[in-house]
């Protein structure tokens, strides 16, 4: 039994997969919540905060958008604060941009470009790469919205962020400055500044060892790995990095609370 | 002075840059015949031997198709005595599938795909990525024809191979297998081969550190950089691989050789 005082809970795997509900998940927030603890959902998706509360609303959790944090949240609050005004190129599917809101200028432009913003992009092509490329090479920085190397989809996975930032380092002899999603510490920062708890006081919980178990243990947060996603149990044995406690699903943080 | 018995040439960027002739390369090369010297020429370029002697024949330099060993060659030789009536999913532009010949089968379906074979390509797209990640999550092999991370283009540089290579490798948790150009051990076998001569007895002429000095070092012949190409003066100092020579161009290898 452990005792947080604040709780940070990771969405696609953990409280819902694609369009299907975890089972026991709702139960488990409603009574989280009748506890009184302050809790917060991370997502390294590109759907805006709204759309995510909206969708938990579907499920019957009710969320209000400050619920959410998401990797494009994060990434865009950065640059509003180390680059208000800049001109950025994006690589990623439609949702990024309509989040980056008016404070940035988009172009195309290698020579007023002063940062290339990627995600995943099921639209990439040559072109894109080429832009990106030619702006790295004349000094605009590189910020990723997440790394995720796959994306789950129905029946299997395809390619994530990871393409389109190994793409561009394997041309460009450039690494990426800064990732902002999972397991990043500025989304843990994020986190716990709506959380108002201290790293220490809270539990992190999530299905995947390499970003929601990673960023949890790096900022000092107990961290719980479900396996209702992308993690098996046997992936465990050989992972480099070990969660604090394992359950089956959401279900069994009530009991693992003492609740 | 040194005395080679046997002399290897990289094509562009060393004999000629682009359309245009390096300076005094066409004297070069007819002094090293008239000192009846073994000589091959060797390219990364996805063109095919017989493309690249008919461009040597329009510079005035006569060559037939054996006198050059290209990148596509060597793989299309690897996969022939290792993978013969292999599967295969290519991305590259156009010249490398002219050349995979009638011996092997090109499919799009994955779960048929039994090696995956990359090189530059102008019109990559996120399908093509896709279709590549899912046949090496299956257990495909992984091969490049080159790996350079950018090819020259007039007024600058665009991504080669190494985009998709990166793109692939970070997506897929998988490695490439094999790159068969320079400066992959398979290139400097083949330009061997056809010189009839031991390593230690050839001289390797090439622009770039990476490809052509990286390639003769490892296999042990006397190296000699040009400067008419990817590599400056400058560049030397900070270099992890040194030549053993420094020739302002191709010009001046009849002298290094005592002419």
């Amino acid at each position: 039994m452990i005792q947080p005082s604040g709780i940070i809970l990771d969405l696609d795997g953990t409280v819902y997969r694609g369009d299907e509900l975890i089972p026991g998940a709702r139960r488990a927030i409603e009574w989280l919540r009748e506890q009184a603890l302050p809790l917060v959902f991370v997502t390294n998706a590109l759907e805006s905060c709204a759309e995510h509360a909206a969708k938990l609303a579907r499920f019957g959790i009710p969320a209000e958008r400050d619920d959410v944090v998401t990797a494009p949240l994060v990434l865009t609050r950065y640059l509003g604060r180390h680059m208000p005004g800049a001109t950025l190129f994006t690589i990623s599917d439609p949702p990024l941009v309509e989040q980056l809101g008016p404070s940035f200028r988009l172009s195309e432009d290698p020579n007023e470009i002063d940062a290339v913003v990627v995600s995943c992009d099921r639209t990439l092509d040559y072109r894109k790469l080429n832009v990106a490329f030619q702006a790295l090479r004349r000094g605009a920085r590189f910020f990723a919205v997440n790394a995720d190397a796959v994306c789950p989809v129905p029946g299997g996975e395809i390619p994530d962020a990871g393409a389109v930032i190994g793409a561009l380092e394997g041309s460009s002899n450039r690494k990426v400055d800064l990732v902002a999603g999972k397991p990043s510490p500025l989304m843990a920062e994020a986190a716990l500044e709506r959380l108002g708890r201290p790293a220490s006081e809270c539990l992190m919980v999530g299905d995947s060892l390499a970003t929601d178990v990673m960023m949890g243990q790096r900022a000092g947060m107990t961290t719980a790995l479900v396996l209702t996603g992308v993690t098996r149990q046997a992936d465990l044995s050989e992972a480099p990095v070990q969660p604090d406690h394992v359950l089956e699903s959401i279900a069994e943080v009530p009991r693992l609370l003492g609740g």
